[in-house]
């Protein structure tokens, strides 16, 4: 047993901190003013541009992805670098080309992918031309339960035709997203996981209506592309776009899933940890009643109490990425929904406190606690709500004890 | 004791639940219609008039108001009306010409404003023809401090001068806005509680800048003049314009604070009934892995715990309004301090466990939930962080042992 | 809407203020020094008896009973009586004969009760010569499912014959205790809820085994009588024994619910009381650090979390009272179930609280925190576990929407 | 970084286990049984030394102490076999020689010791002959803060006379306990860190009166020695009794803390597991309202809130052990206070739920849950109350910011 990060991790971490202490959090307050300034409400900030290529140009690119074409690091190895991308959730990820759902849906195509299909989409996804979005969350039934998704995909000749109505498919109102990977049934009555598919749908395909934008509290979110309801209906696309093979869905949902969840969770605790920072610096600087409100008893134990949670949660998560590096997702089952429910939780209890140790600054657009709760908030819905983890987490430990 | 409302309660509840009923949540989307579509992100949609006019026809106006200028109602009697609109706190409160600020103002110049302050400023405001502001916390200190609110009031011959900085002005980004109750230090040599007056300044007096408007969470609050930041750099009023006379600004900040905690607190509850039927609803309506939401048992949990929550905090509120009544809001001290932690707290637990039983539509535009979230998580800050009236509160029990 | 305590309330609770304040607090340490000494662990101390004589001769006695044996009190007449005498629970019930189980077993007797039962059983309770035990709880069952409870009283002749095993038949290891109400199952073929009778045994009768007291993180309650664990094997009483009539059992242990709640919130607010007064009193008696530990805002926040709980909780009680008495226990069911849940999650807050404000001496014998703690924890489980009754209420409120 | 436990580890841990299942386990009725008949209540039951012989034939003896007279092992080594010990705390640790107070004061007796001292009783503990105490809490003074300490131990010649009072001495009140470590002032007007000093003082000197058992609940935890309230007038030991030296007590006091702190964390986790264990079993063996208890969902929630606990806690325990091995117990000392606060938090939470699954039976002599609550409670105030390391933590993330 070793806790210390390997060589490689610790050369990273050093490089990847250096250029957020350089450019990455000189650039926000850019951002904000870009932001307010933009005309289209779902087009990215031009310092988005500006960072990818700075940080391309030192080699910070793609570390989330295995293999050749990304970073080449284990989970264990990037985790880390992730934790520390959360601590700007807005700027940092996109910079690295590391930013949901993109990852996600390069690790698809990377997997399942066919050579024209990586050919077609992987490739500029991975050079951060485009961006990319995920549907699979339905607005009419409880998609934490898969088989509850009911857009249809039908084989019509060469073609599939979609029909069904998706939200949440983040990034999709952006411009430069031009492809979507869509989850939906193929054949509703074959066997509970065998019934759903993912197919590649261009976003310009005719049918495809982009109806709107979902709000996060009062946050659009529409710098990276917003959160979209989307309706299609009967937009026809090529065979060749399946992906793996009919079917094939609820799989590579699950293989999504994996190193998703280690990404989101290590970005909550960077979001912690810089909550916990702009806390720590804030109740430094006022004055209340006569004393620093950093001397205040109830302030110190939040303080205390942020720590603590955060350096639980983070090994937890480390020990994830090292399980799923070893005995792969399905040995890392429990803890990957453990961390699932356990960072969001910590976060948002964190930067709940930082929000309150702000007094009303912290509610507003001048500290960035209240966008990270809205964000972080988001994590105990997104990928299923938590009660649908602690269930399943709660019957694995209740089987220990049945046969016995 | 006895725990039934009066007849006279009982007969406006009647009458304002109609009303709810038939007019306030019929309009709720066409508010929202409204909202998208209007050119002013700080006007309020015209429904909101519609509204005013039916509400005034059935008598249902400036209840809030004590004596014959309002509805001529207790503490105890308007609480649980106020409940009510807090169920719809956007259109409701407004309608009856009973939104804050407004009421704290309106009760400021009832109590202390000489007949040339009320003739020109508290008649409009009861008969809703404009809005007003209350201009108290400041970005540069913790204002829950009284005494370190540093914006200064200098006599100057007829005229005081008003230098300083305020945020979280609620009302003041509306062009239906006209007048502020501005507090700030006429005296800093004198007594801790007699540094501090209040004078009445027109939004459009020289010197006053409206800079821009506050965020929660995301949303602006235009529809209500949202949260503003203004500037006051050399404005000049005329010394009629003190209310009740140099250093009563500390006094006149406790009066008008003992109404409005009941009825915050009271509307919170409101609230708190509006999102737990929502999450009743949400579950009754939706399926996950073969039963109704609504049996789950963790869900239930949350609905029972949200009732029995709601059941003791009304209780409370309403025994501190029956306090203020009947021995004065010196003696209700403790009560008014106690729903001002107990209020929001009850709130945002009920409302963040709605959110979650609603799924990603929780955070969403799509449901009341996120909005409510928001609204309710400003109120453990708004008027002192919790923090502080607990504090007190805790000197106050602690004073009972240390005589004995 | 009166919050005000009636005259007669007033009048009582002035008396019993004055006896506990006299008699009840001087007398701990001598109740203290009696169990040292004394031989049976099952025996009270005779400073009970001497508190039971003061108690009577000022008219403090019986005030739970209403109607002319008792004190003739309603609900919310009584409830903040049995507040005062949870401030000190081992001496302050049963000084005034209003300690449990007797006060449900006489209730019981009253309603339903031949005259021969009440010259037999019920006029030596009232008189305080004798104690009783209430055998409900089995061990080999959940016993919160009433249908679950197993015990045979099977009728042979012009006797019953009774056999089964029950547990937490609390007063039945004293010497004190005479008789048992034993509810079984006289008609498992029956409805749900007619299958159960209430009958009486005497603690003597043939076939009676009392197998050992259980305990209560460590306690035994020996003071008290215990809690026993009784096996009845073919133990046989006259047909005359039976209460009410066969097949009302489950009746019987509703009516026997709604007051028995009423009282065991109240003593647990007392208790509260109790702990919070503790708390105070040690928190500005100690220095640590250079300041009273009373100046720690840690302290001062359970201080004042504390008095909001509390506030809340007894508002609550006094309602639920206010309602027995109004509409009766079954509009009041709600609410029952309500304080069943909150009084003990209130009240284990603020002792664990209390504990923790003391250092090491909070778990120990020499403050009555840790005793009020184990006493107080019991009841999430007695009567039900709170998970029971939560789920009940939470049915009741989603049912309100059911039929929309 | 590496979460795999040494293969040394992972070779005692299977000794271990195979240990507690084949003797620890079936010895607990038995225990139990012997408890019961004992006539002296400081005695311990004599299958603890069974125990004792057949865990050292095993080699599974004195794994506490680093270097050749213990196991040999490290800190991290050690951890996850102290967590099973806790699996059993009544028997496991003493079985072991590995249980408190003897295994802090034995690591005292090796690091600061004379050979003398060594000799005549770090030999026979080692052996497991003879047991000793720790005399450091005193009933006076908030003793979280080492300064209050108060006992005098002044030189006189060639003794020291010793003069105080000190309780939850543990394991005091047993016959088998020969010496106490004592901790007292030898120099008042001295640095408040060089005030102190430790002094071994047999339990047999003239002057130690040793007055009683301090209960922990209604536990006294007899056989383990208790806890005692010690009197020391007059006691005079000879100058060769000090340990290390005058002044060197607040710094052995810190040196005896990390491990210590390791040890109670694990054994803290090993209660949870059983808990956790104990929770499972039990809900998966009853049925109310006709489906088994593990079926609900609440039930669900806690156990897999259980799992996440230990999960987080575990690893943030282990670092600590493993930072302890390398960077010391100084560069530990965030996450020594971390785990300090942190497990008994965990561990009383679990219980406590665990505790409501068994119904009645949770906190009765039937079931280990209500007695490891008990002895887990105590731990949020042995070796000073949470909030003083939390505060003393605080204070230490606070720092990063004051400087920048």
């Amino acid at each position: 047993m070793d806790f210390a990060f390997d060589a490689r991790t610790e050369e990273l971490r050093g490089q990847l901190t250096e250029f957020m202490d350089s450019h990455i959090y000189p650039s926000e307050p850019i951002f904000e003013e870009q932001l307010e300034k933009r005309e289209n409400p779902w087009e990215q900030p031009p310092i988005i541009d500006d960072l990818k290529q700075e940080a391309r140009s030192r080699g910070l690119w793609n570390l989330f992805l295995p293999g050749e074409h990304g970073g080449g690091l284990t989970n264990l190895q990037y985790a880390p670098l992730a934790e520390l991308t959360g601590r700007s959730p807005e700027l940092a990820p996109a910079a690295l080309n590391c930013a949901a759902p993109d990852t996600g849906n390069m690790e698809v195509l990377t997997m399942f992918g066919t050579p024209a299909q990586k050919e077609q989409w992987l490739q500029p996804l991975l050079e951060g031309e485009i961006r990319s979005a995920f549907c699979m969350t339905e607005p009419d039934v409880a998609s934490s339960d898969a088989s509850n998704i009911s857009t249809r995909i039908e084989r019509d000749g060469n073609e599939y035709v979609i029909n069904g109505r998706k939200w949440w498919s983040s990034g999709a109102m952006s411009p430069r997203c031009k492809i979507f990977i869509v989850m939906g049934k193929t054949d509703p009555s074959s066997h509970r996981h065998r019934q759903q598919s993912m197919i590649l749908v261009p976003r310009d395909a005719p049918g495809v209506n982009i109806k709107r934008g979902m709000h996060v509290f009062g946050y659009t979110d529409g710098s990276h592309g917003g959160h979209a309801e989307i309706e299609f209906t009967d937009v026809r696309v090529p065979v060749q776009n399946i992906i793996s093979g009919e079917g094939d869905g609820f799989a590579i949902a699950q293989a999504r899933l994996g190193p998703g969840r280690i990404h989101h969770a290590m970005r909550l605790i960077g979001m912690s940890e810089r909550a916990l920072e702009a806390m720590c610096r804030r109740v430094t600087s006022r004055v209340a009643f006569g004393k620093s409100i950093a001397e205040q008893g109830v302030v110190q134990e939040w303080i205390a109490d942020s720590r603590i949670k955060i350096e639980q949660l983070r090994l937890l998560v480390l020990k994830t990425a090292w399980l799923m590096d070893t005995v792969g997702n399905k040995g890392a089952h429990t803890e990957i929904q453990a961390i699932k429910v356990a960072a969001p939780s910590v976060a948002t209890w964190i930067i709940d406190r930082a929000i309150q140790a702000h007094g009303g600054g912290g509610v507003s657009q001048d500290f960035p606690v209240a966008a990270l709760y809205a964000h972080a908030r988001t994590l105990h819905l997104a990928d299923g709500p938590d009660e649908v983890h602690k269930r399943s987490l709660a019957h694995r430990e209740l089987r220990k004890y049945e046969t016995r």
